[in-house]
């Protein structure tokens, strides 16, 4: 069960490789899962994986291909002609064939078309092609196991054996009427333990979840989760069985959402891997970047204005890392359970109520932590009580406005439907910066009177 | 498809219950989904949710007790009778009445049991609490439906009649021999459209992928996800077939994991939610916040040693907060590309070479960065060249270290096998503070001389 790739076989693929030596090739990868075979071509250079890819059967490559990096898979396509593409997607379920296909160049993408044999094949990636990619038709496969509601049990055992065959996992069988319109489902289960002179009329569950193509792929990931499906149909407009869409693509989905919240907490803008170029990792990363550079010009400006306590409290400016720091710590946390209360579909009530919270919170933590910072600066710092006192009020202050401005900045971002955890990171982080020195300096220059 | 609760049927159901008209509240929630219901009583009391599901049939109650969250679901099972919490485990699949089961008082347990008529549920359950929580036999369950390797095909279908009636769902047909060791698996496609008086034996595919009893959560994961497994079957020490994990395990296993990464980045320690106690969010929040409270205290004995540079350069203390900042954000980027690509598995090769890459990543982005700051020291903020060379050079000094920090601590913490997410957030922000700050005024001292 355990797969490991050892290096040692690594070095044996690629000396075979450069011996194009076939048959040995063939006897060491031909009886290899798939995914497998993925994880040694992530190994290898682009040549030799191409290399292997022409090697392979087209039925085994297609499988591979879906499986490597999207990165990679451009690269070895482009390698391959028209015709070679052409037999990997004729192998493909359309919902793969179709994101293959798009990400082609406009004239490459005709050639693959003119080398498609299996027409109907051909006919259903164009129809998927036409749905936003983000949606349920832009999700679905048209592989699935339709019955007509009028058929006998038995009628339907035969016509699933021909269906079966394009269908690499029978997950629910839908029941249709005459105009193809959805009306209910039947588990293989159900068909199996179903007397064999029923019809299907009279066994098939009329109560089926479904989607339409235009439903957003996020209320899709919400709605197959909450109802515990392994997959769902899709109908059109008019209410017609049009595709169905498999619980694996929705595992996808909710993986890449996930990181991209945690990459935007992170400050990084795109979807990013260490493995990446160097050019990539700095597109996704320079321009928060630049944006925290910004910010911090007008923290240096904020400090600048107090300038004139520098004469007699010179020590205040000590504290301004850690103000700015607890500022942006509390402000990612608030920020960061309000995002993924969002995510999560927790979120309810009302704003006011949840900012009162995130403030008794904030007083709470914020009361105990300024004990620490008082009896820190003065018993050990050295400070007098009344520095020690001022820099204690501040940093409450700062608490409790900045939690503030983490929890209502993503629940107003939300409302106006843009993607909350933008107010996580480095903005959030900035901006409590900005606002926790101004805070700060001024409670100072009040206590202190400078 | 689309159901959304009004608040209006919300207080139409708070009504009903108080007034105990169970009819009426029948004919409302009875044809309900349960994960439907379990939106509802979310919004509920703890007395209303009660008498909700102590009115429901334990068939339905007990999958809406496995929808809501498990501070509610504790709470519910407090209010009820042994009796009555025995009626719902006897209606939920062995691995969720294990997680129950698991989580009541030893005395409450004893109770349970006592009042479970299903004695082969109960020794499945007894059989499943000696496992570890995050194994393998922890996430497994004892309903699935196996048959001998010596059986003809229609004896199978017979069988399967029979056993499938305590599976929900049913992936695959897992084949052993006279033994009970795991054999191969049977698709139910491969069983409709095998030939009737074929044996077994003759039609089951022997290549199946399993983890044993004492596989960590985490492989099983892997495994799942690269193999885009629906079910997998598990196997004991030597070789039987004892259970099974379903992929809606694996979601939520997936899910919880990615939050820990993200709360981790964010700095709060326990899984929290914003609808949560103040108290339990003061306990995952707070130990953070101390920690980077501390890292305060030396960010300002730090400051304070180059406090003599305070009479000619006081302006360079304006530039803490930008300097920390950019140190802060720099690591956090660095340390959640490494992250995200060790949870992924995609993190090989040697340290030195990622380490070098970071540094050519972060030259290229500190120079840019550099010459922003050194045009914006200068033009917009008015400091002379000699000034904003020196901030310059710092700034691009920091945001190496930092980086070099960002990459390095993760990737250790991985090596001696702990989580590498500790490196994000908080504790990275806060050593890079401190660093950051140390490395700008100790180049400043030596370029400007105080």
């Amino acid at each position: 069960m355990q797969f490991e790739i050892s290096k040692a076989f690594i070095e044996k693929i690629e000396h075979l490789i450069e011996e194009q030596n076939n048959q040995e090739l063939l006897s060491h990868l031909g009886d290899m899962h798939h995914a497998d075979i993925a994880e040694i071509l992530d190994q290898l250079t682009l040549d030799e994986a191409t290399y292997v890819i022409k090697l392979l059967d087209s039925e085994k490559t297609a499988e591979i291909l879906m499986e490597i990096d999207q990165d990679d898979r451009e690269r070895v396509l482009e390698n391959l002609t028209p015709k070679e593409i052409a037999d990997e997607i004729e192998e493909m379920d359309t919902d793969d064939a179709t994101d293959i296909i798009s990400n082609l160049s406009v004239e490459l993408k005709d050639e693959v078309f003119k080398n498609l044999k299996d027409r109907e094949h051909a006919q259903h990636i164009v129809e998927l092609m036409r749905y936003d990619e983000d949606s349920a038709g832009g999700l679905m496969a048209k592989e699935l196991i339709k019955v007509n509601e009028n058929w006998s049990v038995t009628g339907c055992m035969e016509e699933m054996r021909a269906q079966a065959e394009n269908v690499t996992r029978v997950h629910a069988i839908y029941v249709v009427d005459n105009k193809g319109k959805l009306k209910g489902r039947l588990s293989l289960k159900d068909l199996i333990t179903a007397p064999s002179n029923a019809n299907i009329a009279d066994v098939y569950i009329e109560n089926v979840d479904y989607v339409d193509v235009h439903t957003s792929a996020e209320e899709v990931a919400r709605v197959m989760q909450k109802y515990d499906l392994e997959a769902i149909p899709v109908v059109d407009e008019i209410g017609r069985l049009v595709g169905r869409i498999t619980v694996d693509d929705i595992i996808d989905f909710i993986r890449d959402e996930a990181d991209k919240d945690y990459q935007m907490a992170a400050g990084i803008s795109e979807d990013v891997d260490a493995d990446d170029s160097i050019w990539e990792l700095t597109r996704a990363r320079l321009p928060w970047l630049v944006l925290a550079l910004f910010g911090g010009f007008i923290a240096v400006t904020v400090a600048g204005q107090f300038e004139s306590a520098m004469v007699n409290y010179g020590f205040l400016f000590f504290f301004m890392p850690l103000i700015a720091a607890m500022a942006g710590n509390v402000g990612v946390q608030s920020s960061a359970i309000i995002v993924q209360s969002i995510a999560k579909g927790t979120l309810t009530g009302s704003v006011w109520k949840r900012l009162l919270k995130e403030v008794g919170l904030n007083v709470l933590n914020g009361i105990i932590l300024s004990i620490i910072l008082f009896l820190g600066a003065h018993f050990i710092l050295g400070r007098d009580y009344i520095v020690a006192f001022t820099v204690s009020t501040a940093l409450i202050s700062v608490i409790i406005i900045a939690s503030l401005i983490g929890t209502f900045v993503p629940i107003m971002l939300n409302r106006y439907k843009i993607d909350p955890a933008l107010a996580t990171g480095p903005f959030i982080t900035t901006s409590n910066d900005i606002f926790g020195l101004l805070i700060f300096f001024t409670i100072a220059k009040y206590m202190l009177g400078f």
